[in-house]
C-alpha cells in the first residue's frame, strides 16, 4: 500500500486590525473594503475585522437609534457586495436588528462571501461592568452557528463570548460541540497597563481548554477616553500563540494557520507581569494614540497646553508633540504672583526643546485688578476683608481660573483644543481647581499617577531629551502662594500613590489598606485622611473632561455618589 | 346552627417613608428606630421601610466596598435589637453579603421581630438600564421566601421584583404560589414627570394580576441628581388603591389592611396623564426637594446665584428661596458690556421681591482689561487682530467666564454653593459656556425644557408674585453682543422643545421626528440642524455638574459618545 497523500489544510489569514471612527459608516466601510481587497490580492482565504467594525465601539445609546442601525445595515450590504467575484471570506461586526417588538438590538457579526451575507451571529455574553454596559443596549444571542470554509468548520463569536469563566453559557464549548475547529473572536478590548497580560492568558487558556485554534482580532485606536491596543493574535489548540499583531498600530497583518500541525505539548501561558520598562513604554504609546485620535476624530488640528514649568504639563506637551507634531502645539506660560522664575525658565526651555510656539500671558495684572475690585466692593458693603491677611483658597483658585480664562480664550479664538494637564493623584485628592487647571476638552494624563508621570517623562527623555532636567529635580508645586509645595498638604507621592492604588484600582476598604501597607510603615491616620479626601472630591471629578484611560479603574468607569456621608 | 364568628384579619400598617442619606448609617438607623418606636406606640403590627433604607439608594460602587457593607450589617443588628420587647414586625432594605467568593453582594431586605432577624430576602430582578445598573453591583436572589405574620402569609420583595413584565422570572407569582396573601415591596423609584402615572398603573395591575394585597414603600428625598418622590401606597387584590402617602414628604403614615374584605369588582387603574397643572406643581416640588437635599446632605448652608434678569436665573433663585429660605440665598448681578439696563433692573427687582441679598459685580473693567491686553499681545507678535471687527465667540465666552470667575470667588470665599442656571433646551444645543454659565455644583433646572421653565415660573408666581412680569415678557437673550436674541441662532423654543422631546425623551431618529412633526409644519431642515447641534455638544454636557432629574431621560442616564461622526 502506498502512502496516503493528503493536501495540508492551511488557512491564509489576514487580520484587519482597523481603527474605526464611531458613527463614520462611510469611512469604516471604505477601510474594510480596502483591506478586504488587499487581502484578496495577496491570496488570503479569510480576512477578519473587529467587533462592531462597521460603526466603531463603544456606541452606547446610539445602538438603539434606528437611523444608526439602518445606516450600519446599508454598510453591511455594501461590504458584502464588494466580495462578489472574489474568493475571500470576510468577517466583521455590526449592529443587527433583533426580532420585532424589542427595543434592543444585537451586537452581531456577519460572514460575507461571493457577494452575500452567508451567516450572521449575535454576541451571547454581554459584559455589563466597568465601562461595558452591553446588557443595557443589546440582546443576547440564543443560537450558535458555525460555517464551513475550505472544508474547515469555523465557529465565530464576539469578544466576551470567549471570556466565559464567570458565565454559565460557554459559547466556545457550544461551537466546539457543533464541530468547530477554529474559533474566530471579534473583539474591542481596551488597553489597560495591567490588563493586557491577563487578556493574553485567557485567550491562550481558552484555546487549550476547547482544543481549538483561536483567531482573536482586536480594534485599535482611541474613542473618547478609551484606547484600544489591537494586538490581535492567533493561538493554536495547544495554547501556544503562533502570531501576534503589533500593539497601537492599524494595519492588515498576514499569517497562516496550519490545521494539520498538531502538537500534544500543552503550552501554558502564564499571566505574566510586564516589566516596568515595557509597561511605561506602552502607556506612553497608548497616550499618544489616544490623544492623536481624539484630536483627529473630533476634527481639531492643533492644541494648546498651559506650561507651568512642572512635570505634568511638560509630559503633556511632549505627548502632544509626539501625537501631532510640534507645529500643531501652542505652549502658553501664564506667570502669576507666586510663579517662580525658575519655573518660567523651565517652561520656556521646554518649549524651545520641543520646538513649539511659546506664548507668555501673564495673569498678574488681571489678578491685581480683580483683587482690588473685590476688596473695594467688600469695603463698600462693610464685609470683613480677609484678603489682606493671607492667601485664601478663593485667591488660589482665582489664579488657576485666570489661567483657564486665558487658555480658553486661545482655544476659542484659534480653534485649538485645550489639553488638561492634571494627573490621577491630584484628581483623586481634589488638588486641582474646577474651571481652572481642570479646564480643557481632554484630560491627557488624568488616569496616570504622579509617580508614573515621572517615569513616563524619563522614558520620553530616553528617546530624546526634551524635558529639562531641572523640571525633574524641583519639588512639585502649584505655585499659588509663596513657597508652596504639594507636599505641604499631601503625603509624599510615593506614599500617596500606593494608598490610592489600593483604594481605587483594588477597591480595598480602609482596614484592608491599613493591613496591606503596615509593612511599608504608612500610618492608619495617613491612609484614612487620603481616603476621606478622595471621597470628598468626587464632585470635582464629575466635571472632568474625558481622561485617557490606561488603568483598569479610571474615573469614568468608577461610579461613586457625590452625596455620601460614609466615613471611611 | 349558629353563625360562625371569625375575627376579622386586619393589619395595622405603618409606612416609614423615609429620606435617608447615602452612607449615613448612624442617621438612617436612628431614623428607622425612631419611626419603629412610634409605630409600636401607636399599635401598628407592621412597619415597612424602603429599599436599602439602611444605606440609602443608589450607592453604585460603594456596594462592593467591604467596609461599607460591614457598617450596614452592624446597623441591621442594631435595628433588630431595638425590636426586643416589642410586638411590632419591621422590614427594611440593606446590603447583604453573598456566598463566599463572589465580588458582588445582595440588595436585600430584613424582616426583624422580637430582637432578631427572622428573614432575609435578596432582590431577584436587577434593573440594568438608564441610571439603574444593578447587575454591575449586585447578585440576584435564587430563592423566594414568605413569612407568617398574625396568621397571614407575607411575601416580601424589592422594587423591580414587581416590575416583572419584561422578565421570565416573576417573583410576585412565585410568592403567591408559596401562599403569600400580601406582597410587601420595598422601593427606591425616582420621580419623573411622566413616569409616576405608569408606576401607579403597574402596582395596581400587578396586585390584580396576582390577586394579592400590595404594600409599596418608596424612598423620598434627593440624592445627587435623582429625586425620590415617596408616594408609598397600598393596593387591594382587586387592583384598587386603598391608601397613598403624600409625595415629596418624609413621614410615618398609617393605614389598615382588611384581609377579609373581598371585592370581586376588578378595578382597573389606567396610566393616566397627569394634568398640566399637577405636572408643573409636582416638578416644582421635586426641584425644591432635590435642591434642599443636595445642600443639606452635602453640608452647605447657603447658595449663590448669578441673576441675569432672565427667566432661568429668576426661577432658580425662587426655587432656592423655597428650598432654603431667602436669607441663605445670595443673588449677584454681573453686568457686562452688552447687558441691558432693563435686565439689570429686573434682577434687582427680583432680588427685592424674594428678599435675598443682592450684590452687583460688574465684569466691565475686567473685560476691557483682558481685551486690551489680548490685543496688545497679538499686536506684539504680529498676529491678526479680529477683536476689533466684531464680537467673536471667544469674546462672548470670555464674558460668561468672567461672570463664572466672580461667582466662584464668592462661592469659595463664603462657602456658598454656586447654583448653575442653564435649562435643558440650552444644554441640548450647547447654548451655554463651559466654565462660564455652566459653572456650579448643582444644575437646578438642567433637566427642565425652556417652555417648562416659563410654566414653572408662572406656577411659582401663582403662589406669590416673586418673579417680575417684565422677565416673562422680554425675548430670551444671553446679552453677550449688541441686540442678541436666543432666537437669532435657535428655533423658537416652542418648536425647539418639541424636536428635543422626540429626540431625547423618545430616542427617535431624524426620519421619525420629521414624520411626527410634519403636521406641526416643522421642516426637516430645522429638525436635522437641531439634532446635529445636540450631538456636537455632547462634550459640554460631559462637564456639567449633576442636574436635578425630572424627566425619564436626563443627561446622566443618557450615554452618548463625544467622538461620533454619525450624520443624523
Amino acid at each position: 500500500m502506498g502512502m496516503i497523500l493528503r493536501k495540508a489544510k492551511r488557512i491564509s489569514l489576514a487580520i484587519g486590525q482597523i481603527n474605526p471612527t464611531v458613527g463614520d459608516f462611510e469611512g469604516n466601510a471604505r477601510k474594510i473594503c480596502s483591506f478586504l481587497e488587499q487581502a484578496e490580492k495577496t491570496g488570503s482565504d479569510l480576512v477578519v475585522f473587529p467587533e462592531l467594525a462597521v460603526c466603531g465601539y463603544p456606541v452606547w445609546d446610539l445602538a438603539n437609534k434606528s437611523g444608526f442601525v439602518d445606516r450600519g445595515l446599508r454598510a453591511v450590504a455594501q461590504i458584502a457586495n464588494s466580495t462578489r467575484n472574489k474568493r475571500i471570506t470576510a468577517i466583521f461586526g455590526f449592529i443587527d436588528r433583533s426580532e420585532k417588538g424589542s427595543k434592543k438590538n444585537h451586537n452581531s457579526l456577519a460572514v460575507v462571501r461571493g457577494g452575500r451575507v452567508v451567516l450572521k451571529q449575535a454576541k451571547t455574553l454581554l459584559p455589563t461592568y466597568d465601562v461595558f454596559l452591553e446588557e443595557i443596549f443589546f440582546l443576547r444571542a440564543k443560537t450558535h452557528k458555525t460555517f464551513s470554509f475550505n472544508g474547515t468548520k469555523v465557529g465565530p463569536c464576539i469578544c466576551e463570548d470567549l471570556w466565559d469563566d464567570d458565565y454559565a453559557t460557554k459559547p466556545g464549548r457550544l461551537l466546539k460541540q457543533k464541530g468547530a475547529q477554529v474559533l474566530v473572536n471579534l473583539s474591542a478590548s481596551p488597553y489597560s497597563d495591567s490588563g493586557v497580560g491577563r487578556r493574553i492568558e485567557v485567550i491562550c487558556r481558552k484555546a487549550a481548554e476547547y482544543g481549538l485554534w483561536v483567531i482573536y482580532v482586536n480594534q485599535v485606536g482611541g474613542q473618547d477616553d478609551l484606547i484600544f491596543d489591537g494586538r490581535s493574535c492567533v493561538v493554536a489548540p495547544n495554547g501556544k500563540m503562533t502570531f501576534v499583531a503589533p500593539p497601537f498600530q492599524e494595519g492588515l497583518f498576514y499569517t497562516t494557520i496550519d490545521l494539520n500541525k498538531k502538537s500534544r505539548t500543552l503550552f501554558i501561558q502564564r499571566s505574566k507581569k510586564t516589566s516596568s520598562f515595557v509597561r511605561i513604554k506602552e502607556v506612553y504609546d497608548a497616550l499618544v494614540l489616544g490623544l492623536a485620535d481624539y484630536i483627529r476624530k473630533n476634527g481639531f488640528r492643533n492644541v494648546v497646553v498651559g506650561l507651568s514649568g512642572g512635570i505634568d504639563s511638560a509630559l503633556v506637551a511632549a505627548l502632544a508633540c509626539d501625537a501631532l507634531g510640534s507645529k500643531f502645539v501652542i505652549g502658553a506660560a501664564l506667570p502669576g504672583p507666586y510663579s517662580s522664575k525658575r519655573s518660567f525658565e523651565d517652561a520656556r526651555l521646554m518649549a524651545r526643546k520641543l520646538g513649539i510656539e511659546f506664548r507668555v500671558k501673564s495673569i498678574m495684572s488681571q489678578y491685581e485688578h480683580f483683587m482690588n475690585a473685590t476688596i473695594a466692593e467688600k469695603r463698600k458693603r462693610g464685609a470683613p476683608i480677609r484678603e489682606k491677611r493671607s492667601i485664601s483658597v478663593a485667591m488660589e483658585n482665582l489664579q488657576a481660573r485666570l489661567r483657564g480664562l486665558q487658555l480658553m480664550y486661545i482655544s476659542n479664538d484659534e480653534g485649538a483644543l485645550l489639553l488638561t494637564t492634571g494627573n490621577k493623584s491630584e484628581l483623586a485628592m481634589g488638588y486641582s481647581t474646577l474651571y481652572g487647571d481642570m479646564c480643557g476638552g481632554l484630560s491627557v494624563i488624568g488616569d496616570v499617577y504622579k509617580t508614573d508621570v515621572y517615569r513616563l517623562a524619563r522614558y520620553r527623555n530616553s528617546i530624546s531629551p526634551v524635558i529639562p532636567l531641572s523640571i525633574f529635580s524641583k519639588a512639585p508645586s502649584a505655585e499659588l502662594r509663596p513657597n508652596q509645595k504639594d507636599q505641604d498638604s499631601l503625603p509624599p507621592y510615593s506614599v500617596l500613590d500606593r494608598i490610592l492604588y489600593h483604594y481605587i484600582e483594588k477597591n480595598q476598604s480602609a482596614n484592608e489598606i491599613v493591613r496591606t501597607l503596615r509593612p511599608k510603615r504608612i500610618t492608619a491616620r495617613t491612609i484614612r485622611r487620603v481616603l476621606t479626601t478622595v471621597d470628598h472630591n468626587e464632585y470635582k471629578r464629575r466635571q472632568l473632561p474625558p481622561a485617557l484611560r490606561i488603568t483598569e479603574k479610571a474615573w469614568f468607569g468608577r461610579r461613586m455618589p457625590i452625596t455620601n456621608e460614609f466615613d471611611i
